[in-house]
C-alpha cells in the first residue's frame, strides 16, 4: 500500500478501511467475542510502540500482551512465541489465529465459522478458515476441501482438507474456483497443546528453543529461530487438519484496488479522502493524506500523495506497485522506509527541513509524557515552544520553557524533553552538526524501556 | 499554468520552457537585437522585486527601467506609461513592444520580422506580428493581411491590415486559416510619437492623464486610467496598421499541454522536471517541483506536484485546468495566490508548519542583504540560526546571532534582520500570537522602497 505504508508503517497501523486502523478494526472484532484481555498480539518491536499506542487509544482491555519480535521473522515463529505462552496458562485452550490486517465485512460470518472450527479443533484438528472464491484470482494458495467432518451448524460444515495447492496460474485458477477449492486466509483456529504437539513433531528445534527462552525472547534467541511460516512449518504436514468454508466479505486489502473495491462510492464513482477537488475524474480513487490532490479529465487512477510523495498509477495496475516501490528503493530509500512524520510512545515527530548541517523537526509531546535522558554525540540541538509548557532536563537543569521561550542543548549534554501538562506540547527542534541521523542517540532512562 | 503559476507567481516568473524563467529568456532575446539599457519592463508592483531580482541574476544590464504598476489594467495602461517615458527622451524612437511569457525559438525569424516592421514604423505605421497558424486554433484573436506594404525583405513582406477579427470558433478557425488569416500575437511595432498621437486621438481621457501623472504613476493616478488593451483601445481604430507575417515557432505557452509540446522528450515520449519515477508511462508531462512524482500504467497526462498540491490532468484537457482552479479558489483560496515559498528582494521564506497560534518559517537571506527594519502588533518571533551569521537589530541592541543561537522579538519590539555576510544565512522564525497575517507590519525603513 506505498506511499501511504512504510516499511516502518505497515498497512496494519493504517486506517485503509475506515476512521480505525486495521489493528483497531481487529480488536474490535475479536473483542466481540473473547474478552480482550485474553487476546495476544505478536509484532515487530518497531512498530510495538504504536500498536500499544492505537490499542490504548480505542480498546485499551487489549494492552495486557502485546509481544515484540526483535526481529522480522515468518509466521510460525511469532505464532509460536504466543501460543507457548497462552499453552503455560491453560493447555487445552482453544487458540484462534488471525491476521491483524484483514477486513471482514460480513462479522456474523466469521464468528459462525469460528465456531464451527472450535468444534472440530476440540477434537484435536488445525482448522483453518477457507474463503469461498468469488473470482479466479492467482493471488491466493488455495485449500481442495474433502469429506465433511462436522455439521452441527449447517451452514458452516467442516470439511478435511484434501490438499494445500500452491498460488495457481490463471488456467488453474478457473478450475480451482469452478471446483470448489477455497482460498488458504491465513487464519487457524487449533487447541494449544495441539500447536505445541505439531511444533514438537514437525519443528523439533524451534520447539526447543521457544521452550528454552525467558519470558521476552531476546534478539539472540528470536534471531536463532528458522524463518518459516505457519502452513509450510506445520498446517500442511499436520495429520488431522481440517477447514470451514466461508463467504465472509473477506478482503487481505492486499492492493490499492482492494481499498477502492471495499471503500463507499461518491459522485462519479470516485472514492475520496482527505482534501480533494476533483473535475470530470471517474471510478478513481483518490487519496490525499498532505496537501490537496486535483483531478481533470482523468477515469480510473489511482492517486495517492503523501507530503513526500505522489503515486499515480492505473487502477487495474494497482498489484504491480510493488515494482514501482522497488525503483523507489533505489533512488529514494528512506521514502520507503518511513514517513516524514514518525509516531514515538510519547507522542510524533515531524521532519520539516533539513539542510547541509541543519535539520528542522517539529515534535509533538502527547500529555504527561516523555522522552528519554539522553545525550546526542553529534548535534546540538535548539528547541523553542511553540505551543503549551515543556520541562526540560538540561545537563544539571530543570527549566520549565514556556511559549515562544527556547533553550539549548548542547552536543554531550543530558537532556530531556517532558509534558507534564494536560495539553499538548509542539516544540520546533532546530538540530546542527556534521551528522544529523536518529542513531546518533545514547539513552539514559525511559519509561518506554528501549 | 496552476499550480506553478500563482496570482502572486505568474509564469512569465516560471523557468518553464529551460533553466531560465520566461522573463529572464525575453530579456536575453531583445538584449541580442538592443542595448539592455534600453529596456522597460512594465509589470505589477507586487512583482517588481521579484523581476528586477531575476533580471539583476542574468541580464543586470536590463535593471534600469523596471516600472511598477500599483494597480492591474489592461496593456494600453501599462506600455502608455513606458512609452511616454521612451517619447520624452526621443519622439521619434521605434518601439518594440513583447509579451514576457512566450517563447520564441526561431530567433533568426523574429529578428527578421522586427527588421521588416521597423522599416514600415518609420513611415508612421502601427505594425503588429502577425503568426502565421499551423492549426485552427479558436483561443487566439486572428488578423487578415491585405496588400503589400514593404517589400525590402522577400521573405517578410509586410502588409496593410485588412481586418482584425475576433476569436473564431472551431469551423470559422479552419476557413481562416485556410484563407492565409494570421494569430494576433500581441506584438507591436511603431514609433513613439505615432502611439502618443494615437492615444491623443482615440483615448484622449488617457492621454491627458498619462501626460499629468509624475515619474512613478501613483496608486490615484493609475487606478484612473480605463482598463483597456492596446488592440481595443488603439490597433483596431488606427488608419494606418500593418502585419509582418512570420513563422518563428512562436508559443504563448499557454496551457500544460503548450510545455509538453516544446519540451524535448525522453524515453516513452515522456517530459520530465525534478524528482520522477516513471513505470510504463508515456506521453506524459512529471512535474514535480517538491518532493517525488511516481507514475504506472498510465498515459497523456499532466502530473505538476508542488508543496501544497499535486494536479492531474488529461493532456487533451490542459486548457481546462482554469476550470479547476476556480473550484480551488473557492476551496482553498490561498492555493491560487501563492506558493508556500515566497520570494522577497532580500532573498525567500517557507511557511514550514502552520497551528492554531504559531506558524513557523524558514527564512533564507542572501549574503549581503537585509529585511525591512519593522515591528509587529499581535506577533511575538523567535529566531533560532540554522546556517551562517545574522545581524538582528531587536529593540535597542545590535546582535551577532551565529548558528544555533537565537533571539526573541517581543510583539511591538522594532528589529531587523540583516546577512552582513558573504554566505547564505538561514533562520528558523516561530511566530506565536493571536494573530499572524503578513499585513501584521510596520515598516520603518527599507532599503527596497517597499
Amino acid at each position: 500500500m506505498w506511499p501511504l505504508s512504510r516499511s516502518l508503517k505497515p498497512k496494519q497501523l493504517l486506517p485503509l478501511n475506515g476512521d480505525e486502523t486495521l489493528l483497531q478494526q481487529t480488536a474490535k472484532r475479536i473483542g466481540l467475542k473473547v474478552e480482550l484481555s485474553r487476546l495476544y498480539t505478536v509484532t515487530h518491536e518497531s512498530h510495538k510502540f504504536e500498536v500499544k499506542g492505537q490499542l490504548a487509544e480505542r480498546y485499551p482491555g487489549a494492552l495486557h500482551n502485546v509481544i515484540g519480535e526483535p526481529v522480522a521473522k515468518n509466521t510460525l515463529p511469532a505464532i509460536a512465541i504466543a501460543v507457548r505462552k497462552i499453552h503455560a496458562l491453560d493447555p487445552g485452550a482453544i487458540v484462534g489465529i488471525f491476521a491483524s490486517d484483514h477486513a471482514i465485512d460480513d462479522e456474523a460470518a466469521f464468528f459462525a465459522a469460528w465456531d464451527a472450527a472450535m468444534r472440530v479443533a476440540e477434537d484435536g484438528y488445525l482448522v483453518l478458515l477457507g474463503i469461498k472464491p468469488d473470482a479466479p484470482v492467482t493471488g491466493y494458495g488455495y485449500i481442495k476441501p474433502g469429506d465433511v467432518l462436522n455439521k452441527t451448524d449447517a451452514a458452516y460444515p467442516v470439511q478435511e482438507v484434501e490438499a494445500f495447492v500452491e498460488k495457481p496460474n490463471s488456467v488453474l485458477a478457473q478450475q480451482y474456483l469452478s471446483q470448489g477449492y477455497l482460498w488458504n486466509s491465513g487464519m487457524f483456529v487449533l487447541r494449544a497443546d495441539v500447536f505445541m504437539s505439531l511444533l514438537e513433531q514437525h519443528q523439533p528445534k524451534m520447539y526447543a528453543q521457544i521452550n528454552a527462552m525467558g519470558d521476552q525472547p531476546t534478539l539472540a534467541e528470536y534471531g536463532a529461530l528458522e524463518s518459516i511460516s505457519m502452513d509450510y512449518g506445520i498446517a500442511e504436514m499436520a495429520a488431522k487438519v481440517a477447514v470451514v468454508p466461508v463467504d465472509m466479505k473477506w478482503s487481505d486489502l492486499g492492493s490499492w484496488e482492494s481499498i477502492y473495491q471495499k471503500q463507499p462510492k461518491g459522485a462519479d464513482n470516485n472514492v475520496t479522502r482527505g482534501h480533494v477537488v476533483a473535475s470530470d475524474t471517474s471510478n478513481s480513487l483518490l487519496w490525499a493524506e498532505s496537501g490537496v490532490v486535483s483531478t481533470l479529465g482523468v477515469d480510473n487512477l489511482v492517486v495517492v500523495r503523501t507530503a513526500d510523495v505522489t503515486m499515480i498509477c492505473d487502477r487495474n495496475r494497482s498489484e504491480d506497485v510493488k515494482l514501482l516501490v522497488n525503483q523507489i528503493q533505489d533512488r529514494f530509500p528512506s521514502m520507503t522506509e518511513t514517513h516524514l512524520t514518525v509516531q514515538r510512545p510519547w507522542g510524533s515527530y515531524t521532519v520539516l527541513e533539513e539542510g547541509g548541517h541543519f535539520k528542522i523537526k517539529s515534535i509533538e509531546v502527547s500529555p504527561n509524557s516523555k522522552l528519554s535522558l539522553q545525550s546526542h554525540a553529534h548535534r546540538s540541538e535548539h528547541w523553542v515552544v511553540a505551543e503549551g509548557t515543556a520541562t526540560v532536563i538540561n545537563g544539571d537543569q530543570v527549566l520549565t520553557v514556556k511559549t515562544n521561550e527556547s533553550t539549548y542543548i548542547p552536543a554531550g549534554n543530558k537532556h530531556r524533553l517532558e509534558n507534564n501538562t494536560d495539553q499538548p506540547l509542539i516544540i520546533i527542534e532546530v538540530q546542527t552538526g556534521e551528522r544529523l541521523t536518529e542513531d546518533d542517540i545514547i539513552r539514559y532512562d525511559d519509561i518506554y524501556g528501549r
